[in-house]
């Protein structure tokens, strides 16, 4: 069976915003900052040349033992032994791909709303990325954002761990937390920062103190 | 265990080269003319569209009891069942993905030399796409034509199936099994022609001939 991995920095590699440095880079730096969740997307690249890359943050993230999850890209996952594949809108469809999801491996799912987190959920993924919560300037297709009472009502409303995404930094990470989510999954305030170990530094911390008041309040 | 399909006519499907016409709509032409073997190339969808053509196009050739298999994507071949994938350079490495392929599931290799050629046989593929064997428009990077003496070389060298590929048309299809390979793989002269069916049916005569001469020296 698959173990819950450590969601709470969760961190998405992009290379069209990291300012010229590569997965690989950005990766070391975001894990060296406190990442404990690290994903590879990357839309532009032949098969091969994403294997490559995804080989090597599998063995940096063995490594550190940061958990590695794959957008996207299954056959990747699998040929390289991601702990995680993570599906949105465009990817393959949750029954097609839970049939051919290992059982040790996690699945990841998008969802912008309680009906789509509820029916993930009962597809048969092991947490959802929930969002965009905030305005952002990443996705030009990610519309409204849901805000963080839709955040709250998901968080509340499902019983596998949510990530908030979307425009999420050190100023508002604790919002998102206290909104019940078991992490924040962040691109551009850490892989576009000038100093990738600094930015996941920062926002680790406020994560992390948002998460030990929480789980206080939970006692 | 994997049984081998019928390569002699292999038709893959590219959308650029079809005039307007969808894959399922060339595929069902192609089939109709006489192709044993439909191959999905299409590297301009997200995997979500690439799922729903694939699905249709498993259909189509399982009903009409043809081959289908799957360019570059074993996510898309596994997801749908294909009866196979095929790998070039540029896609998943033969000992990542041969890991990951049911035994049932047939491999098929991009080969351009002898050298190449054996290495694939001894990492597992089940056939092997040659060539390009003649000059091509097709691919701008398939490089100079290797001819038809290499293509026997190949044929000869090793103990898998070959199918030629690259500017292969009705008027030299029969050279192509004359050198000992197993079919003829096309796309521009039967998917880029005003009359699919009809375009198919001329080289599936040549191959069918040609294969019968062949079988009879053998003999």
């Amino acid at each position: 069976m698959q173990s819950m991995p450590d969601l709470s920095l969760y961190v998405i590699t992009d290379r069209l915003l990291s300012r010229g440095r590569n997965h690989l880079e950005v990766a070391e730096k975001a894990i060296a900052g406190g990442a404990t969740c690290i994903q590879l997307r990357e839309k532009d690249a032949t098969t091969r040349e994403l294997f490559v890359i995804a080989e090597e943050l599998r063995g940096l993230t063995r490594e550190k033992g940061v958990f590695f999850i794959v957008n996207d890209r299954l056959d990747i996952a699998l040929a390289v032994g991601a702990d995680g594949v993570h599906l949105g809108q465009d990817d393959l469809p949750l029954p097609a791909a839970r049939r051919l999801i290992p059982p040790e491996m996690i699945l990841g799912v998008s969802a912008g709303d309680l009906q789509e987190a509820r029916k993930a959920q009962s597809l048969g993924a092991s947490y959802l990325g929930v969002g965009a919560v905030f305005m952002t300037g990443t996705k030009a297709d990610a519309g409204e954002p849901i805000g963080l009472k839709t955040l709250f009502s998901i968080c509340h409303g499902v019983s596998i761990p949510v990530v908030g995404i979307g425009g999420i930094n050190a100023a508002n990470a604790r919002q998102v937390i206290e909104a019940g989510a078991a992490g924040v999954a962040v691109i551009s305030c850490v892989v576009a920062a000038p100093e990738i170990a600094s930015a996941a530094r920062e926002i680790a911390g406020v994560v992390k103190q948002a998460l030990a008041s929480a789980r206080q309040k939970g006692d």
